[in-house]
């Protein structure tokens, strides 16, 4: 089968390896129907040390059950699935608690050779603790409409890393929120926020076809400054006192310190992009001084999952806007680099 | 009248000043009947730089009003008042949503010459904005009993600030808590853990003189190890998982290393401790990667101080037990000294 590997900075291909099969008896094998292009892709497409054998890509898929194993019993063959980006077996404490991106049992995909599982921008894909993973879709084929299937294909990771986001940041409504980033994550930040009856969302960003999205997601300020210019301009739109929830959907520190610029005093910072730092102003002058908390980290999007199918099959939600390219597997190094160069926001990837 | 000032480290002396007076309408003058020295106090007497003119000290008190400004309505001559240890309006929009410390009109009292309110370690003090900073306690009198008055005190700042980091942390009934630090602030927020129905409390201390006062605050389990075998024994004691709610109650980097190291995937972290750094680890390997959140900062006690008093006076909370220490107002120098070498853990100054 055919599957996406990543070898070096800007060096994906897609190569044919052996189909993946059952190896413990809570796997099931899925048949891909659509997989697409995370923004965190796009850090070891820039930055990867080169590596011979090269990294098996992707996190979310869509798709088809052609296989499971002995003790599965939540999933049958012909079921037609969402693959959450982290796999998780949905019942110990802590996925009990909410945190199913620290099950003990989980785990992400892709990676070296002989990680635990392999990449999901591929035809196939074993996906470990299917019965605590895999969540079944009633009544969708890989027939369903296109905007359908783009739009369950975000719950499994960047709506609901949006969400999640909105989630920890305590996004109610009445509140301020203000979203850094105009990325897909960000993006669906804003519609979360929308969701979750956010009064005022600040969507800065500077990409106007992006913005304009987020205004159609609910975004009803876009501040295109960066630095203490945006600081500025965002604590002029809230009254000099700053914004009650800030997600912060980027993951470099510019994004960071303009998040404790922004946020109100007793506000939330609410982190989702990946940290490209382990270290960051915390004391008297960032958060502590303001009683600011800061929150978030990798989504459980198996504990959003169960409500947010059915707004997405109601149509309340439609967060596959944000895809904006579609490539077939066999092209999807052309996905990378639209990408990478932002002339996508997102690329869908088809098998 | 008499007031402690602070020249240099381990330098305070009680000088003869002029009597505060009443600068704008809104202040009032007050008389103290106790005042007390904080584990804050002790971050200058250790490393402050030499002043000629001194520092005027202190931020708790409890006494009597003598004076009031003509726009002072909510207090009056002879009223016995707590007085916070930040001053703030109480009306602004900030203060409404629980944010005092953040108050536009507020601010912190002490330091050099100048600033904008004097010291609290005094015989006499002007309270800025007295109507929204200081509380009336009905029924009391200087003359009523001295534990009552210590544990009156306690509300002015340790006694609120333990029990706001507990409350930022969301401690609730059948949480897992662990304090770090065995002050008078650690000790407090394991009292406020226990007031607010945490099921297990672990303290993390080794002066056995204070954690006794711990388990008697409701501790159920004290950690002296430090490190990462302090870690590992707290890991111990939540079943491998960490603790929902981690009070941190120092202000160093150790302990802020060891709450991250103990933190439950998805709880919190709530600093009390004046941090004593401005960076900190926050990213993939300490807080984002379990969603670890992040919280805390300058107590704003006024929010707590309504139904704080009523429980003081009848006995259900008795925070006063920190005291361990009474000097005069003369003797201030020795109760600074106690505290450093750690023989006293906290102590009350008399007129």
């Amino acid at each position: 089968m055919k599957a996406a590997y990543m070898f070096a900075p800007g060096d994906v291909r897609v190569e044919d390896v052996p189909m993946p099969t059952l190896q413990e008896p809570t796997d099931a094998i899925v048949r891909m129907v659509r997989a697409c292009v995370c923004g965190s892709d796009l850090h070891p497409y820039r930055h990867m040390t080169p590596h011979a054998e090269g990294w098996a890509m992707g996190h979310e898929m869509i798709g088809v059950v052609e296989e499971t194993g002995s003790s599965v019993t939540n999933v049958r063959k012909g079921d037609f699935v969402i693959a959450p980006f982290a796999y998780q077996d949905n019942t110990c404490e802590l996925c009990r608690e909410g945190m199913q991106t620290s099950c003990p049992k989980g785990g992400w995909y892709g990676g070296e050779e002989g990680a635990a599982a392999g990449g999901l921008q591929a035809e196939y894909a074993r996906i470990p603790q299917a019965d605590g993973s895999l969540v079944v879709v009633p009544g969708v084929t890989e027939k369903s409409p296109d905007d359908l299937l783009a739009s369950l294909l975000t719950l499994s990771d960047v709506y609901l890393t949006g969400y999640h986001a909105a989630h920890m940041g305590r996004v109610s409504a009445g509140k301020t929120v203000t979203v850094v980033g105009d990325g897909a994550v960000g993006l669906s930040a804003v519609l979360a926020s929308h969701q979750l009856g956010a009064e005022k969302i600040i969507l800065m960003g500077r990409h106007m076809e992006r913005t304009d999205l987020g205004r159609r997601f609910g975004a009803t300020d876009v501040v295109p400054e960066r630095g203490d210019e945006g600081i500025a301009k965002v604590l002029e739109l809230t009254g000099g006192l700053g914004s009650h929830v800030v997600l912060e959907a980027v993951g470099y520190m510019p994004a960071y310190v303009q998040s404790y610029g922004v946020v109100r005093p007793g506000g939330v910072i609410s982190r989702v992009g990946v940290p490209q730092y382990e270290d960051a102003p915390v004391g008297f002058g960032s958060l502590f001084g303001k009683n600011a908390t800061l929150t978030g980290g990798p989504a459980p999007v198996r504990a959003y999952l169960d409500d947010a199918v059915p707004r997405v099959l109601s149509g309340e939600i439609n967060p596959g806007l944000v895809f904006d390219k579609a490539v077939a597997l066999d092209d999807i190094a052309e996905g990378y680099k639209a990408m990478d160069t932002r002339k996508a926001l997102k690329v869908i990837v088809k098998p």
